[in-house]
């Protein structure tokens, strides 16, 4: 819900971070299905982590901590998981339940995520879930995430069978 | 369409209702999948009817006149269809169509919803439709559902076989 | 993101755009699912030109421009494809990514675009893609598509039994 904001400008900003932080949660899906995955590093803080229920092979989950290092991980490459070898990803988001407090917010989004195996268009791993995402305003590039943390509802298709 | 309003006052008016709007749409939806059924409950009106084209065992369709009575009902029990039952639920939510006349708001709004039926994230009953809508401003809790009635499109799974 | 506007004015003219750009492409999904295809057409500026990666009859894509004729190529007849023959189309909209300059306007957003193909609600084409959109504020009838251009990212079902 809309906060009790008296003023005016008070309503305005509220809106004008709304509208920032919406943005940006769209950014992180678009950075993604358009391979920019210097652009999706870019949204993060400098200490930012994702978490992601995505078994790497080495048995853990996918889990980073900073910016640094984080595009090359959601690429991935021969040794490790990750989206550069699919030929299509969609990530559809909505439902952004956004709560503001000074520099700082919180967010839930809903995903349904599609992920391309082949050149076949019905050839797809289908999940669903929810982000919980942490975010601060920082001094001279707006709202970035701090933490954001894929919790998977459903899922369907084949995604053990490619890695 | 935005209304042609001259005043900012009243856009800013408008955005702050179209916001709230929103974000009870959105609260529906996160009610439902986090089984928060008395928070579901609590943004209708206390006459607040929802209707949903599910069948009950004794052959009705849901419909539910009241706030009283509300959370039991959608959180069905042994003798009848709830969303409790469900290991999880997630309701996506998008095309928040929103037309706002003073204190009275209509709403059409799609979703996608998916069912898990078991513990396999792959068992799932999808249904999408849409719903429509009709939001009264109240005195002291802002904007709440009056009348939500679901209208179903299009379904894959197998709900009949789970009641 | 938000651009970096110093004054409120600005600032609600920005939120107003950006509300009703997104209703527009709102408007554009519920026009075709209620199969109001003059309310569609009517969506686009005189010279508006659409296109989307749907063979039609003589092999060639669908592709128009202009707003006369318009409806009636999206209704479709017995001669050639179009969304009337569906018992029901539901186009679900999501990431609307915006940006505005002055009195024109791009758009970049998401969608799940489900076709019933019978009787039988689980029977349905299923595609996903985004639409990139160009979008000009008309003299008394605010903004319109210039160019709405669908790119296909994954499909299920069988539309070429349908087609």
């Amino acid at each position: 819900m809309a906060p009790d904001i008296e003023h005016l400008g008070d309503q305005i900003a509220y809106l004008m971070d709304r509208a920032a932080i919406s943005d940006l949660i769209i950014s992180f899906a678009r950075t993604l299905d358009t391979k920019d995955f210097a652009g999706y590093a870019d949204l993060f803080t400098e200490d930012g982590i994702i978490e992601v229920p995505v078994k790497l092979p080495d048995g853990s989950f996918f889990r980073h901590v900073g910016r640094e290092g984080l595009a090359e991980l959601v690429s991935g490459d021969g040794q490790r998981t990750g989206l550069a070898r699919f030929a299509y990803t969609h990530h559809l988001s909505a439902n952004h339940q956004i709560t503001i407090d000074g520099d700082t917010a919180t967010a839930c989004s809903y995903a349904h995520c599609i992920h391309r195996l082949s050149d076949d268009p019905a050839d797809v791993w289908e999940l669903g879930g929810w982000y919980f995402c942490e975010l601060r305003r920082t001094e001279n590039q707006g709202w970035k995430f701090a933490n954001v943390r894929l919790e998977k509802v459903w899922e369907h298709g084949k995604p053990e069978d490619h890695g």
